[in-house]
């Protein structure tokens, strides 16, 4: 029914460290445990059980397990009354109680450290997994499982902490079974307006876990119809069992919800947010839900955005909107995230001066400070949405009083719909990394999302997820590198994008290293590869309109949507300096500074902020239509060279998966020469400028 | 419910000629009239009872009628009977029957006469439709009326005979009630795949016979899912009680069909049209058919098009798929009309050796004269797609032993899809107009689809039409001129666009002289300037894909369709001369070598045949681009005109068809402009040429 992804336990290992494997100890105090922790506690044992049947070839009911609810000393004991040899190695997972004194830093949510433990006798040989939560525990094993698969070695860690709060997925799937922007089948969590609670369900919560994701949006942001109705008695028993479901993995359950629901649900004539009726309705909305599924996160809004009702309908701001749902939600400890993807999609495309990538900063910045603490904004990387290259949003560096969580889109909406492979882990890390100078010191994006610049508890990182209910879980094989890569970089930002792909792959296929010289040097390049082919120089767009797959470089640009790139027979791009829209003055002086001047601004992102003639050129010594026509040249060349690369892989990798992962790549090459010739055509005709090189342009 | 349209005999009425209308005498023999006669004759009665009503202000009830089923005598005597004053006027239907001697010239089906007729000692005054069938009846009595209604006058005609012997619509309705390219609503004919049958099905039957049309095509050619099982019981009886109806107002039902029915319907395993299983099928197919649908006119095949199953799949040609059907039926007096509409769809855009427009010709002039008799090959009037320009397609003038008809769109799928008002009567009369130089005389499309220049019987021209459920019928109420004007042109081709349009203001809107003369004017111009604010000089598309309306100008240029304008700066244009892929050469030499030649080649087909810079002069002197600037900036001014005009009809036209129109040109106005902005901006970017009257272009 589906594929296990990075949790299939295969192959060969070392015969040290499957040692170690023979034997799982718990030790546990079941009266300090809760029973969501307990679950946790069983899930992680379970997990060692699972990797320890594929890595010593047992079935599952020959493996031995021993289990003490009590404290260590009994286990020693048991350990000694057993035939030594066969004891010899073995996997603690042990509870660490949070008021020990000298375990405090464990006492971190999520927070585990992995420990070698012998005895001076040597007696016995454990790895142990040391955490002072349920969480902790699952995260701690997941790593130690890791370390075996991915290092061949089990190594102390010290104690390790997730880098942020909240590592959230975002599904934008509704309720008749439909993806919005999915591109891996339909939903596994609704069909035909029912709630879908099942094995693959269980298997989905294992595969977060495993990564340490700990929130879950389950329904599409854009709620309408029956979705609307997801907070009413027709769903609340579903959504129960799939919050505990979740419970157990560490995992909280979010909803989208529809800010017009008063209406829509309740009857009522309006959803003011100041309005008595509306706030009693929301009021008790709330003591109903949480009444119903306790475990529940909160809620995700996206209001006032493309169509979505909101506050501004009836005067009133963003934050009067939030404030109101946190503050019913609050007895509750829920949260309310809102996303700031607010623009004007009604945009004329004869107005100039209108820009969308400032919509975002104009509309949120007057309200910083003015938000409740159980109130998150979640802002998307970039200002526009989710291209290929897009400069980090404003907002981060700018707020200053507010919880923010960074939006990414894992599903690969304008980056080849998981048609193309694009590795989306080096972008996410370059907006994490992005200093955004609104402090002397911890003052990148990462800084801020976890609270250390400006304080904040409630703050973390959202991706929109890929998944969907094909086989595979995300369309092409080598996008679940992208699912696998947003759950390690935000639970630890100081992972690489290269060595996060190196897990992925070693977890994933056989441990060989053609497979892993190979996909590595495909995931690693197939970001700039997808850029070299399709929009340049941080332009965006010239997709299909409505379905953003392929090349059309006028698509949007007679739109509405504010997404222009204003190409003539001169040059192209956006003057977004102080001397154009004044979007850069959004930024802190130094990165203001730094895209005003094309001298400084990043070539990548030259047409974002400059408008640029074909003759000009760049830091390269290129002109920019020579760029232009080299790039789209090379990226089908790179496109090849991925598929040589592939292609020795045949024989290598299961046969279905060979041939699944190869018809992909043979699509993307032709989708990328589709886009090569059209863009280079296109800007061949607009400037009438020879390429230097003589290759074919129609 | 609906709208009467041109039916609604509403206003005044010159007196001398409402005195006619005060008795209506009939004079046939009931002895040597078909059952399908007896009912057109009643059905003329009935017209002239519903004018007589509107005209005298009577209620139906209140009205005399004198019939008389044996001969005009027993009509003389009981004229002597009743008071004199009573009937000194009245209208006659006249039954010639077609052995009198001297009246040979109306047993054409479907010709009538009007003529005066005073007794010598002037006791009656009557005016007498003569004709030898029901059809002639029929539409003698419409055009009677007709010249009540918009000469104010009854006028002897002389013998009048239809031009064509085929005045069918095709629709495009899919049984689930949708209309491909419908722009009036849903179906009326299908309804969740239901056959109707009710009296708006009769109304439009009257609608369709007071023009003169004899066929209806009731379902679109593209033959999927249910529709393929129109050909079953499931829909005989439904079928055979609308060909019925439609048949006591002279017109034959049609169908169109699925090439694959053998295999979808008859569950065979394929359907080559030489296969003896696929041939038996068919035989008992008809046979059944028939039986169930006597009536039956015959079918409609789009085959091998646009993904439609086709002879192509099993090698076999378009005649043997065409002859194969045309056999089977031919026992049944049934006709198999076949689409010319074939042509790579799947084009590739850097392709620029296929040419679209070569492809009818390409595909059907090798087998002209291998089609059966009642085969009849239907040819769209360009060699494209019902652009808002085109060249006459050469297969007139090409085939010469192969029945054609002529097929135009009455629905306005390039034209403004009736939010704009395009009135198409002057493009077809160009049509028939056009001479191919196939002969010394008589070698125009109208002698060719008359059968006067290569013989030919079945023969004739047909109209996608424009219909829906839609109040109105057509959505734009001016767009019903184009369903009136098709049925008056296919008719008697002679008529003018003016007299045309004329008539039809006369017989929908209220009489006066500012209604007659601002519609006039508006109808009479929105051809050209729909033009003018669209795609220049013969190009075609610049729309946006898949549903056709507003502009796009690239938004067909790097898609599969073949449709390519390859605009760079430079110029615009594709060489479809000899020297290019040699389109021109498909027409007779005197057509080829005015196209070849930019010097004699008309400048709205321009760029149709030839590839022209920016900077190149037209005939009227100016450039090319200053052509394309000045043209769309006057088409808005145009519209501004037309709307000028229309608001100084407030009050005089009833106000929800006032106020509906009024929307339609407001919405016209502002799709124009962005037209106007979009055309003029693209080609300014793209030619970096300025504006001669430096208007704005963006």
């Amino acid at each position: 029914m589906y594929f296990k992804a990075w949790l299939n336990y295969d192959g060969e290992l070392n015969e040290n460290v499957r040692d170690y494997f023979q034997a799982v100890f718990s030790n546990y105090e079941s009266n300090v445990f809760s029973k969501v922790n307990r679950q946790m506690y069983l899930h992680a044992m379970e997990e060692v059980k699972a990797a320890a049947n594929s890595f010593l070839g047992k079935k599952p009911d020959e493996y031995d397990f021993i289990m003490n609810e009590e404290n260590f000393t009994v286990i020693e004991e048991k350990y000694e009354n057993t035939e030594e040899q066969k004891w010899k190695r073995g996997i603690l997972l042990y509870y660490v109680p949070e008021n020990q004194d000298n375990e405090e830093s464990l006492s971190t949510d999520g927070a585990y450290e992995i420990k070698q433990y012998l005895d001076e006798e040597k007696r016995f040989d454990l790895w142990t997994v040391r955490a002072s939560g349920g969480r902790g525990i699952l995260y701690g094993t997941y790593a130690l499982i890791r370390q075996a698969i991915c290092d061949g070695k089990l190594t102390d860690t010290g104690v390790v902490k997730p880098s942020l709060a909240l590592r959230m997925l975002n599904h934008w799937d509704n309720l008749d079974g439909s993806i919005e922007r999915g591109y891996s089948g339909n939903s596994f969590f609704f069909s035909k307006n029912q709630i879908l609670v099942d094995e693959r369900t269980a298997f989905y919560a294992r595969l977060l876990a495993s990564v340490g994701i700990n929130g879950v949006v389950i329904n599409n942001v854009n709620v309408k119809d029956m979705a609307t109705r997801l907070i009413s008695p027709l769903y609340y028993a579903k959504l129960r069992e799939m919050s505990e479901l979740f419970a157990g993995y560490g995992i909280q359950l979010f909803m989208s919800l529809n800010f017009a629901a008063p209406m829509e649900l309740g009857g009522l004539s309006g959803c003011d947010p100041l309005a008595e009726d509306v706030v009693r309705w929301w009021k008790e909305k709330m003591q109903e839900v949480y009444r119903e599924i306790p475990n529940l996160g909160g809620f995700l809004v996206k209001a006032d955005s493309e169509g979505r009702p909101g506050p501004f309908t009836y005067g009133r701001t963003h934050a009067d909107g939030a404030n109101m749902l946190a503050k019913e939600i609050a007895p509750y400890g829920g949260l309310i995230i809102w996303r700031c993807f607010v623009y004007n999609c009604k945009q004329d495309w004869r107005d100039k001066k209108t820009d969308r990538a400032r919509a975002g900063y104009d509309n949120f910045m007057p309200l910083d400070g003015k938000f409740l603490d159980n109130v998150i904004l979640q802002i998307k990387n970039g200002p526009m949405d989710f291209q290929v290259r897009e400069p980090i949003s404003p907002l981060f560096g700018g707020l200053r009083s507010t919880n923010q969580m960074l939006e990414v889109q894992i599903a690969q909406e304008y980056t080849g719909q998981q048609r193309h492979v694009c590795y989306l882990v080096p972008m996410w890390k370059e907006a994490l990394d992005f200093h955004t100078y609104c402090k002397e010191s911890d003052d990148r994006v990462q800084d801020i999302i976890k609270g250390k610049t400006f304080g904040g508890r409630n703050c973390g990182m959202a991706g929109v997820a890929n998944t969907g209910d094909d086989p595979n879980w995300t369309g092409h094989d080598l996008a679940a590198a992208n699912l696998y890569g947003f759950g390690r970089l935000s639970f630890d930002n100081n992972l690489s994008s290269e060595e996060i792909a190196r897990e992925w792959i070693s977890m994933t296929f056989p441990r060989t290293p053609i497979v892993m010289s190979n996909l590595l040097y495909i995931l690693m390049n197939s970001w700039s590869t997808y850029e070299h082919y399709t929009s340049p120089l941080g332009i965006g767009w010239m997709v299909n309109p409505s379905y953003h797959y392929g090349p059309n470089v006028d698509g949007y640009e007679y739109d509405r949507w504010g997404t222009y790139h204003r190409a003539d027979c001169k040059g192209i791009g956006i003057d977004r300096t102080s001397k154009g829209t004044g979007y850069s003055t959004q930024y802190q002086k130094q990165n203001a500074m730094m895209y005003e001047d094309v001298a400084t601004c990043p070539d990548e992102l030259l047409l974002f902020f400059h408008r640029i003639l074909y003759t000009d050129r760049l830091k390269s010594g290129k002109t920019l239509i020579q760029h232009i026509y080299d790039t789209h040249f090379e990226g089908v060349e790179e496109v090849k060279e991925f598929i040589r690369l592939f292609c020795q892989l045949e024989g290598v990798l299961s046969e279905d998966v060979f041939q699944r992962i190869l018809n992909r790549l043979t699509e993307q090459l032709s989708s990328a020469e589709e886009w090569r010739d059209v863009v280079n055509t296109y800007f061949y005709r607009k400037s009438g400028i020879e390429d230097e090189k003589s290759r074919e342009i129609y």
